[in-house]
């Protein structure tokens, strides 16, 4: 049995956080600087944005995670570190400080900045906060941290799941932020994940990057990829789990575990993409691959057209059809059936790739929910796939136009 | 010399247009039905959209130039004739009423239809309303054709050009309509342009693919790849000249001047893309081949993010990278300058991948303006490109949020 639990990035066994404001950001109530700490050295792994422009932050935790071995996440927001001449120096430095203030090696530390590019990150609030971040440790804390890492987030984002494996209660954890500069393809904005299940970096690594693609890589909130995406967990082993170490029946539960979890912080960043007003979900069925079913879902999720209607809860499903054409898949468009879906009830709107009379009002009402599904039924073969997004807004506009100041 | 000069469409010997209301839109002072004619048969040539997902017009109009000959257009706005069972239907039946109207052979004309997608196109305004189309045909009409094919656009978009071939004086004319669901990859909306060079049918679909790479296909409004975007030309031969047969010297001239033409009215669509307050040009240097130039280019005038920026006039550089460096082309990011010009002045923002300090006020003022271009060069090679875009603003998403009420 897999369920959903409180706890967040604190729910598995040996894990800490805290966050604090330290002053990269003007506005005094708003946190701007976490951590994330094990009592133990863990097993750990991460996927980075497939972005050629990489955030410093990004160089250093790769080097850092190169043995497979992590005990903490420092991370700030309000400052991207990217683009700036002395990046790499900057964020080696917030490793060493915050090494200094657990009494871990540099080396053990993953690093993550997210905000504006190409500004140079001010350390000093960082130096002068990090003792008493490192004192506010507890296993009450991931809230605060889950605000600390927030930019334009509306809300707080954690996640925790329970399950059985090897006899064994095990947790996964998580917190993530988005919210801008995130679409497909390693696009997972920041995403910080702690388990106590006993698994090697490998298996570890393995787990992240098959999970990955059905969840974070399946978000689009406005096409772009941004330059600090960073998925990273950490494995403590404190659950006692016999070691997964390879690709066994307890690696396929830690997976679904892991997928589970993933899924409902991947529709937590799309419904809370900047200026959001609803979450998106673009379900595509009968697809002849799974290329081409991930392809479709994210084509309708990614148009501009598609998700300006869904904000004027208009059934216009001739921008759904446009954007399976457009999409590069393999598709019968003579087939296609589209069902708009929400708490409100269901409707058809097109089938055999032409339009089919419906009640409007019915589908003003469906589309004005929060949570609004739009159904692809293709008559391709059996593949399918989900992809998570908003609608686009009077607010993303605002939000993006002036940004910086 | 090539020199623009007015006329539109009818500019080159041979041609008259008109343009009428007959009322499948319901707003009766907006014209919605429009005609342009030859005096003789054309040789003729179109490439149309990408998308997998047709109008019937576009299966029609490929039929009907499978000869290279066309003598008449026809196109209606309002309604795409798209994803409807009786499309083909009605598209053949547009033709057929144009070539009785005309007295010409219903092959001979080129049928275009735009707007809402999925509605059944009621024929009986078209047949009403024909004669009268036909009878109003002449060298004025053009700009009356012109506001008939506008959708959202908010200008008429007609240009001409005149150049010497073989010592003889030639004109090139076109009109053109956007301004959503225009994107890169043979996304041209519906542009119709006429010749009076003599040229055979092939040569001009060479001449036309040629030049769509570097102009039409250079255009991003808001990503989405239209079902229904149609480039046609028709050439008359009536200026005199030696009929262009093979890839020679005068074949060279006719593309020049076909480029000049074809990248005017890529900067009026792209300036009056839906919602847009300002034409974006961005402009690449250096790049290492010339896919990787129309790449990055193409990147950058797509970004949502950079787009709403520019909406801001906030010179968030960093978007700029963000976007080149998620383009899929090779380009050392240690090398990218970047920077902003306007009627107001320039402002150089990035050098070596990293931001120097610039003057926020001049910034603002540069990017204030109607025509803004951001120049990136690279250090990568020699090859360079233009793209067309325009900003992302409230208008956009308010134009989209409710399109079909």
């Amino acid at each position: 049995m897999m369920q959903f639990v409180s706890g967040g990035v604190t729910a598995a066994k040996g894990f800490t956080a805290a966050g604090v404001h330290c002053g990269i950001r003007k506005n005094k109530s708003k946190r701007d600087l976490a951590m994330i700490y094990c009592e133990k050295p863990c097993a750990a792994a991460a996927v980075y944005t497939q972005n050629l422009v990489k955030g410093a932050p990004i160089l250093v935790t790769q080097e850092n995670l190169k043995n497979g071995v992590a005990q903490a996440v420092i991370c700030n927001s309000g400052n991207a570190n990217t683009c700036n001449a002395d990046g790499l120096e900057k964020a080696r430095r917030m490793c060493e400080l915050a090494g200094e203030a657990l009494n871990i090696p540099a080396q053990d530390v993953i690093v993550a900045s997210t905000g504006v590019i190409g500004q140079i990150l001010p350390i000093e609030p960082i130096e002068n906060a990090v003792e008493d971040l490192a004192a506010q440790l507890s296993t009450e804390g991931g809230t605060n941290a889950a605000e600390a890492i927030m930019t334009t987030d509306l809300i707080k984002k954690e996640v925790a799941v329970r399950f059985e494996l090897g006899g064994k209660t095990v947790h996964i954890g998580g917190i993530a932020k988005g919210s801008g500069m995130i679409h497909p393809n390693m696009a997972t904005m920041l995403c910080f994940l702690t388990t106590d299940a006993a698994i090697s970096a490998e298996m570890l690594d393995e787990a992240l990057h098959d999970v990955v693609k059905d969840s974070f890589n399946m978000i689009s909130i406005d096409g772009d990829t941004s330059t600090n995406d960073t998925l990273a967990i950490m494995a403590s082993g404190l659950a006692g789990n016999p070691e997964i170490t390879q690709k066994d029946a307890g690696y396929e539960i830690f997976c679904q575990a892991l997928l589970m979890l993933c899924k409902e912080l991947s529709k937590l960043l799309a419904g809370d993409g900047e200026g959001a007003t609803k979450l998106i979900i673009c379900r595509v069925n009968g697809a002849k691959s799974d290329k081409d079913a991930r392809g479709i879902a994210k084509s309708v999720i990614c148009s501009s057209l598609f998700k300006a209607a869904m904000f004027g809860a208009d059934a216009n499903w001739g921008r759904v059809l446009c954007a399976i054409g457009y999409s590069g898949c393999q598709v019968d468009v003579n087939k296609v059936q589209v069902r708009f879906t929400s708490a409100m009830g269901e409707i058809l709107v097109c089938r055999n790739g032409a339009g089919v009379e419906f009640d409007e009002d019915l589908a003003k009402q469906v589309l004005s929910e929060k949570k609004v599904t739009v159904e692809i039924t293709l008559g391709d073969g059996d593949a399918k796939a989900e992809a998570y997004g908003c609608d686009l807004t009077y607010d993303y506009v605002k939000i993006n136009g002036d940004y910086r100041t």
